[in-house]
């Protein structure tokens, strides 16, 4: 971990974490970005359009069969360079500190990212893909079908962001 | 594990799952649902208007700062029931079998599920919201505000799906 990208600032809170963990992950494949340094990667996902790869291991191939059906995925990644005891965070592009929960920091008990893809094309196990902010090499955990039913609500409100902008 | 309810039907692949996990997670409270047993669950989180409750480990209660100003959550949470060795499925309620990838399921590599929630109401380290689908105790793992500028994406489409419908 490197302190110069993730060490704490004024007003930050951290806590002691649990001694020991309560289950285990596997990564199931890697996610290829332009980006190899934090300060490169975009704010947010919608930021840049570039196009990026998801590998997945061959063990996990047929568990891909049907997914280029999908318009769009949900795509669960580990954010592996990131502390995961702050529960108070000063983000750099925020005036004020805000609760862990209430930000999509990669800083976060269990630094699990979600983001939402665009898919353009499933070669084999390779998955190109537009709509995601991360490091080259993050680690993959998990790929969904995005039902535009049950996740996409165009009307929720971030309170705390909707006031800052206006 | 119950056999009757997570055992393979015809038609399904398992796979041998890696030796080892590669990163811990950490429980960070429970959710509380009135669902007790699989059948009882909502096929879906939009088919019950149930309200139900996450409950935040004391530990994390700072993390929760400003979350009541999101009118909406993505909630993460730990499938702790279900196989992971599966890659290709055949649910009960469809016809076909799918690749695990393409599916909700809780049966994954890594059984992560993520919710989009409507919160109602929070006090203290107890959020009331609507709109999950799981067992009563399922361990939290995320809460995560919901931002609808790179969430909502109304017009996705999951096409094998699309086309059983019609």
């Amino acid at each position: 971990m490197s302190t110069d990208h993730f060490g704490i600032r004024p007003g930050e809170v951290a806590i002691e974490l649990p001694e020991a963990f309560d289950a285990g992950i596997y990564f199931i494949g890697r996610i290829r970005t332009p980006w190899t340094t934090r300060e490169q990667c975009p704010k947010n996902a919608r930021e840049s359009d570039a196009p990026c790869t998801i590998e997945v291991d061959a063990r996990y191939a047929a568990a891909l069969t049907d997914v280029e059906t999908s318009s769009h995925l949900l795509v669960l990644y580990w954010m592996d360079k990131a502390r995961r005891d702050l529960m108070l965070q000063a983000p750099r592009h925020y005036a004020a500190r805000r609760g862990t929960f209430s930000l999509r920091s990669p800083v976060r008990p269990n630094p699990i990212a979600a983001s939402v893809v665009r898919l353009l094309k499933v070669e084999g196990t390779r998955l190109t893909i537009v709509g995601i902010d991360c490091l080259d090499g993050t680690p993959l955990l998990d790929i969904k079908p995005y039902f535009a039913s049950t996740d996409a609500v165009p009307d929720a409100i971030v309170g705390w962001h909707a006031a800052q902008k206006s």
